[in-house]
């Protein structure tokens, strides 16, 4: 699974830290990821691999999405420093500890703190090395329909929950993007109660409507604008990355009165998620890690193969290529600012398919749009995909160039009711 | 100056370490805070005084603004935990720092820390006292305002700097107040270029202007308000609480060509500040806190007593004070929970006048607004005086119903230019 090149032996013994939280609500949760983490140290370990010397010893800390993190971290670093940081994934808790691990310079890979203000690498995140893309590389693939299709404007709606504020963060980067490229951007938060007609008026104007919420605020706003006959007024997106259990399965269909209308608005809605794609040596990665999550207790939708778990085991793939070079170069393990160096910029093949950590450290993504081509039965296929590494926005086969081309827009003004 | 108390003899030694900046261009950098501290220590030893057997050794840390707070309190805490933090000030070293303390159960004191965010003791900061008037309690100061003149709508003007954020968070108290009041509030974020005119034309509306920003700008937006004629159009305030030089001393007068024009729209302008008191004992104080300030070479205007050296004068006293309640309950100085929670409710005499500190761990304002009472000479007085113990408004004899009264405004459409 490593990239074939034969090196001299590499016998080191490293402590990896992971902080991901216990609690199986996420995606990343320690259950999940463990497997994923497990099959790749001892994948490594098997002989004839460049990186068979390498004794990875693993740690496991529960990190919440909150403070608990920074505080294992330090209580555990006061005896011995560990040579590697896994983690955290939420913002929140991935912040302090990135500070803290750059200060004490140890390596930290995550495939998760994709907020827009890890990016600035200069300073306190120095460390940080993103292993999934992040929402600033999701949001490219908007700056490239935005060109394509000569949209001027869009709404960013969102769905604020104040707590791990993964919507704010998603959109944040969408907004930092489209801004600089002085498009008129126009934001409206959800902050508890969902008031789907309230919201719609805020679209009227608008050529694009970005949403980041829960499945079922989605469905009211969907279901609002269709009964405005709003639904081909803007091109309404929906971004999902990661089709978490904790934000539904993004369906219209819910088995009450309203499916049939809902599958209508849906037919106007576009979803950006993850581009995945797969290899044969994945097949083997993914049933060993289903088996061990199935062990675990986990099964159903939440024992998918996911970004988190690819992420983190090409994590220490992507650790192990850095830490031969630098010892080749005559350094050592805590050397965390070499490490981190030799990380960035590289592109490999990871357990999914191709990898490619980009100057700054994290990596180029890929995403696909996806939209409802079977009318009947209320099915979606990719209309697009946008890879990260050239820029380019590929058009598939079902691509159908009036479903992104701005209709003449009706100017209802917003003190009328059109019902 | 301390309660005259006479208890049973208390020994201890207590570590307090301190987090302050070192760069004077603080008005609570180490150097000016540091002989207040020393006078508080010094006097408590004085014989006959009830807490002469406490014995303080003191560590200043320089905490910057940033994080190099939390790495220094991690680093010395590893070997032995301190039993009283001092500090710090700024708001993103702070929240750092006081999470991991309270999470060590070790009592923290700040004058500062003033953003609206550290209210939430129940969690993250639950061992934080703040003897400085928070920007909520300030705030408070505005919803009296509203409250006897019936102002209906507010526009908050700010300059956000994106590091320390000091008007961010000023204006974050009061829209925290007027907005769970229920008035109309309009936001105006002002973040490197400045352009008067425009902002000017986002007030236009509005019954109330509430700006925070450098004394520059203030003074560009006042220009531009006298120039439309709209100067009794609202009416204006500027937060200048601890007339810090950094924000410059909020004068008109700047010898320019303006100078005339500016006096004049000063004179719509009114300041709201923190309300200072002295008492005899304050002079002694002040004068040797003088001394030692100039011995390290800081003088002017920079070398006045203000509120950050009354407050951690004051936050030793009050520490002393729970120390002593909790030993002679048995317990110690390592119990921090019991320590914080006999500082809070609590109301005591400290270095210039009365200190109280609410059920929540925050010390009660007094504020005073201060308006141009001679047009001629353009010097300023107080009108009111904010009393945050009671949260009365008090009027001073100079006080003048007409000009809080609103005028009938001009609607003036925003496309036309008045002048």
């Amino acid at each position: 699974i490593l990239l074939p090149v034969r090196t001299s032996a590499l016998n080191e013994e490293i402590e990896v830290l992971v902080f991901l939280p216990k609690n199986n609500s996420y995606l990343f949760s320690i259950s999940r990821v463990t497997p994923a983490i497990e099959y790749a140290t001892q994948t490594m370990k098997l002989n004839g691999l460049p990186y068979s010397g390498l004794n990875f010893t693993v740690h496991y800390e529960n990190s919440d999405c909150g403070n608990e993190a920074l505080f294992s971290l330090v209580e555990r670093s006061c005896m011995k420093k560990p040579d590697l940081i896994l983690g955290p994934v939420c913002e929140y808790a991935a912040a302090q500890v990135v500070r803290m691990a750059s200060h004490w310079n140890i390596p930290v890979i995550s495939a998760g703190a994709l907020a827009t203000g890890f990016n600035q690498k200069e300073k306190e995140y120095s460390h940080l090395t993103r292993v999934a893309p992040t929402y600033l590389k999701m949001a490219e693939t908007f700056s490239a329909l935005f060109h394509d299709f000569s949209w001027k404007s869009a709404v960013l709606i969102y769905d604020d929950d104040k707590e791990e504020r993964n919507c704010y963060f998603t959109l944040e980067g969408v907004h930092s993007v489209l801004d600089a490229e002085d498009y008129h951007i126009h934001v409206v938060v959800i902050y508890s109660k969902v008031d789907a007609d309230e919201i719609i008026k805020e679209t009227y104007d608008y050529d694009v409507v970005i949403m980041c919420a829960g499945a079922d605020i989605i469905r009211d706003i969907m279901l609002a604008a269709y009964r405005r006959r709003l639904t081909n007024n803007s091109i309404f997106f929906n971004i999902e990355l990661f089709n978490s259990s904790s934000y539904g399965n993004g369906s219209w269909k819910r088995g009450d009165k309203y499916d049939a209308d809902a599958k209508h608005a849906y037919a106007a809605l576009n979803v950006v998620t993850l581009l995945r794609t797969v290899k044969p040596q994945f097949e083997n990665f993914s049933m060993e890690v289903k088996k061990s999550m199935q062990k675990a207790g986990i099964s159903g939708d939440g024992a998918n193969i996911n970004m988190f778990m690819e992420g983190f085991h090409d994590a220490l793939q992507l650790y192990a290529m850095a830490l031969h070079d630098v010892i080749k170069n005559g350094s050592n393990k805590k050397d965390g600012v070499q490490i981190t160096q030799r990380m960035w910029n590289r592109t490999f093949e990871g357990i999914a398919g191709q990898v490619s950590i980009d100057a700054n450290g994290d990596r180029n993504g890929d995403f696909s749009v996806m939209t409802m081509t079977d009318l009947q039965a209320g099915t979606y296929e990719a209309v697009f995909n946008y890879y990260g590494n050239n820029g380019t926005l590929q058009k598939m086969p079902v691509f159908n160039r009036d479903r992104f081309t701005l209709q003449v827009r009706h100017r209802i003004p917003k003190s009328e009711d059109p019902d």
